[in-house]
């Protein structure tokens, strides 16, 4: 598996990395963060480039600007339906195409070995649903609000929503918003636990999602990554077939020096440094 | 699909229309709204009928009189229990499919294109349970109580609520109720999102789940049911299985001309109305 | 399926039996609980055995002395991996065995026909966490707090926690449990139903554990064991596999003397007894 | 589940009862029995009520004329897509309810109580294969030969052929079928299983499939038609799956008069004869 | 996991170890080796004991006397369903319990580590159809022949056939033997791969099987147990789910002596020999 | 989605277009077309490149020199495995992430737009059976022979044989050659279907395979394509899950000109030609 370095300049994206934390900013401030193609493309380019970085251990991932995003660019796609020409049935293949391109830049989150956390202020909408489901954890401001915009746009959101919210909100909540497109607020966020906790600004916010990131990187990348593969693994499969997978797992990798490392810190109650998860060369 | 032109007759329920909005009363008021075979039979048919329906773009669902359902009809269930007669293995692939005709009544209120609101009063009980785990949302009244009365009367509840239950309420609580058969009141089934709001009496719900029921009506029904069918959809399949599905539903569905008003009025903010979703002569 | 009688004398276990409850209480106080393989091991001989006295309808979970559980123990774990000798392939291939033994040591609490009610005090860390998550309900005093204490000593739960907590909390904050190892209040496992009540000292709770224990198994015990095996059954399959699943069930298990017992019990609002499940002689 | 009485009568299906045995025969010979929506609609009502029938205990399907089908009735088919018009999002939609419907007119085969034996004789295409892959069996005459045509009109098979046909089928010849549209004769057929017998012509066909059905009548209905519903369920599900619901199924419908009866019979070596499984006023 | 020194002697099985290779014959010659309550358990005691043991790599199952097995012992059968008195509910709960242990019998030869060769001669009938489905291989004589015998008795086979037989025969002849009863000769057997070979009479076919054994038992024991392993687990998986199994599964099982023997005796073309998969003390 | 030309020049395959035919040639002929890492992610690379050249409708897979191929390049494997120094554990994950990848650069064979057809002659061992399972067709010479040579040095095969198989050969075939590591003829192929036709030689087989290439590459792509994707779906769904996603594929995909000129040649019976499924500039 060849890897070329990782370049990490982007057009839609700020990208930063401090230590073993990484910060990913959608960085269309001008435009709301609205989420054009080359953004998601290079979501997808910049989760699977951070993840082939050995030091990356978390990722928080925030809005540049005056919110989290105002959604899908509607400028862009409707400037894209309106082409659409040629046999219906070939556009409409294309387009089929173009949601599972899509689909597959913002399961890059999902699949990055380094759980994400994102970091909502202002407002989340849309595609920006889309893209914080795909997160491991999500924090957000009390001005903070979601909406699943999709319906209001007179469309069916194509992208995650509809599939990994079933699992952050109770059924009828998310029937709800998925029907009315309405506001969800921070404080109904909280209630449900869609949100890990809620501050009073996007400072606060930044400073508790960058901490709950580096607790996290000091944690076993074994360990770290390993949870983040089963509780994947977890959501689509049965109990049974989630304990066979997860013995077969830990038959390989529970036997090293990590759990050494951490059994005799926790014992002696003292600091300890692991290992990257991969080598520079892998 | 020949169809004939809809009745909305019934011996047990009330139903009418009023512009998109059906509404779907349980109305043997003297009997408690008892949950009697008529009733499951007719439930099966008004949803048919206003799944059929053009028109019909949301569906409240209430209880006439005093409270929403008692539950189940003991005094016919023991009457029917009692007549049976003749070779026991006949009489249980009878019961078999009596049960799996009961399950389908119930579940035409998930498969009706249209959402449905149930709005419940003062008490649900055993099959009423069953009935509005079927349906998309539930609203109630703060003196509302829900039993899962099977417990109580001896049997494995078995016309929806085991199965539906698990994505409303967190395990552990949704099993005391199912063990114990106690009441659960409308504040414990606010705070878990078993219900979207919580009501100072029948009116007021009342109005809460029409406004609702408007608020849905006025989006795109190529949305409204698309999101429904994909969210049915979710919750019985991995996230790869939903993501593929929801790709090729929309490479059939989302190029239209819902996604240009609805895109439009974003933009301009202003009014639309959509066309309805089948014709008249589908 | 000849049975020999249940011997309930028990290492690392206090097991006791009182009408149709029973009560297990980890035994190691000197040790905080902490659970070595024979715990382990007698954990599923104690709930086999109790799943095959007739009497027994009920069980509470608890731990004797100031806490539920420190989890697993480190001691003899670190002794057992130090031990690790001989062709890697095969050490690793017995320890695949070894974490499926373990596994089914503890669905032991989920198979068994009686349902569990975990009482937890103190702290439940570790290894614990497998085991509550197994039982069908939790109660916990104030101070009670939950650690995923696998990530803090280098390893990826392997018994359990991953794939039952999902169907507990909601996904944002297991990850952040499980990422981080940090404690998990009372108070926050209350908000999310992770816990079905809260108790200010571990009286309380066990008398409230003991309570709902009592209300379970004063009801019909093939309802209560019939709802627990359907309940088990809905969360590893599709809502059609499970209707189709309790149909079936039904029409063996619902015509008998209970529902007659428990209808008229509950027409003529009069007490009723039920029969044992099983016969001594089954 | 009130049943009025069926009515036999058909535009485009002759259909016939003797005894135990339905015979359903296409019936447009002078349109080599293409199918049109008429002859979909019909099969699925037809199918329905023969289930519906207490004496029907097998099924022999044929065609009448001088081949078994050609298929798609493309003039019909034609026409229909020509009206395509108005909203292509709604046409769609349309169309995508327009194939779920005579995907299940088609799955009525499958889910009729009874076995249905497919006898073939000349050329079975396109939606023939549809058809026939719903059936339980199928035998054919030597001069029969079947051919996947959608590719051959340009589309992808949509009412059940690639999804019954691996499980007739190897994979590797399956798709060489799927892709070219080529003939498969008689001989292929054979070798592989897909056909249970090849005859001189039609006549030893119908005969040996007559006999067949009547082989199938002679048995106990409570056995032949859970043992279709029982292998219909294990096409689908896991082993253990499959293991959990038999045994749920056996627990109701084992315990009858009809194992009494033959395995006196086995015993005696005399003939039996068993009710049917539904009485009339089912 | 503690475990005994194994008991080899049986009531109903004649079992006998030579070298790595186990013999389990079905010993109740008088009675045609039919399938008595005993001889369900004591063939999952005695799989589960060679599967403990750590020489056995391979097993031969064979019937003595002159046929393979009659199948269920119906006289026992009778008398059991005879005595079945009481509450019908528990009486059918009691038979459910009943079948899922029967199942769980015959399961062993699946489970067990060892690859299973069932060696047929003369009849092989009913039950004897569950037990054969669950072996990895079939060899059988050329007087050999099948008879799925559970619809000749008037009950849907419960223990395995309806769920195995549709992975080793195609679903159409499948179908006809399950509801005809028919014979099934060992020609249609070798023509659809139901068996791997076919034989002139029992001593040939028995040493076929023998040798086929040997052959299996020469391997490394890791490969060819995880290999089982991993065939049982692709059978319920889908094709994603089971490369990420295996992928595990080797992380943990493949660097190991056994892959060092055996390429280095690839590439030397010598002899090797492999270590026993577990230990005496495992 | 943008994408640049595909390069198709390689180190270990031998790639050409002719016409809507791709012929992918194993091209190590001197090390027998031994598989080394290098082949393993060239073959993903070219089958991803051929899959995005519009042109291309069917792909010939061949092995150049006197055997298709002798399987996994044992020295380089044999060399990759003696450098795994370091933590046992991460040498551990980063064999899972080895295998996933191989996995994933086999699987391009199946995800490929266009069908595959495998010509092997000679030998096809090991890799080389994970190699041709995930083509959709195998065509091979009477002198072909078949070996899963991965028990034979050691291992679990772990590159699909194990997923794929069960597909191809009756369960208890496969679990021979599985378990032994035996050839496999070409005549044993031809008996289960395994390939689709055997011939003389090479050039014959040769001839074959680019004739049934022509014959599927003269089809609609839209058809073929989708035909593919289907018959992939219903490998690892339901039956009712197969038959929902293809009627929301259709509801795309159907309408469109492919359809129109396949219908009017069928009419008409003249020939037609059918565009690409996608543009050059897709």
């Amino acid at each position: 598996m060849p890897q070329s370095a990782p370049v990490l300049t982007f057009e839609t994206l700020a990208v930063s990395l401090e230590g073993n934390i990484a910060h990913v900013a959608l960085n269309r401030p001008e435009q709301l963060n609205a989420m054009n193609g080359d953004m998601f493309r290079e979501i997808g380019e910049a989760f699977r480039a951070l993840d082939a970085i050995p030091s990356v251990r978390a990722v928080v991932l925030s809005g540049n600007g005056k919110l989290f995003t105002a959604g899908l660019d509607l400028k862009e796609s409707a400037s894209l339906l309106g082409q659409a020409e040629g046999d219906p049935a070939r556009v409409r293949e294309k387009l089929r195409r173009h949601i599972l391109f899509w689909q597959d830049c913002l399961s890059t989150l999902e699949e990055c070995r380094a759980p994400v956390v994102a970091c909502v202020h202002g407002a989340c909408l849309g595609g920006g649903i889309d893209l914080i489901t795909a997160a491991d954890m999500r924090i957000c401001t009390e001005d903070a609000y979601f909406t699943i915009q999709e319906v209001n746009v007179g469309i069916v959101a194509d992208v995650g929503t509809l599939q990994r919210m079933p699992h952050l909100l109770p059924q009828g909540i998310l029937r709800e918003l998925a029907y009315t497109g309405r506001k969800f607020t921070s404080a109904e966020a909280d209630k449900y636990g869609f949100v890990n906790s809620v501050h009073a600004d996007k400072e606060a916010a930044l400073a508790a999602a960058t901490a709950l990131a580096h607790a996290i990187a000091a944690k076993s990348p074994m360990a770290v990554t390993g949870t983040k593969a089963i509780i994947n693994h977890s959501r689509d499969h049965s109990l049974r077939d989630g304990l066979e997978y997860v013995a077969a797992w830990n038959s390989g990798q529970l036997l090293g020096e990590d759990v050494v490392k951490a059994a005799t810190a926790a014992l002696t109650r003292q600091e300890v440094t692991f290992a990257d998860l991969l080598a520079a060369d892998d």
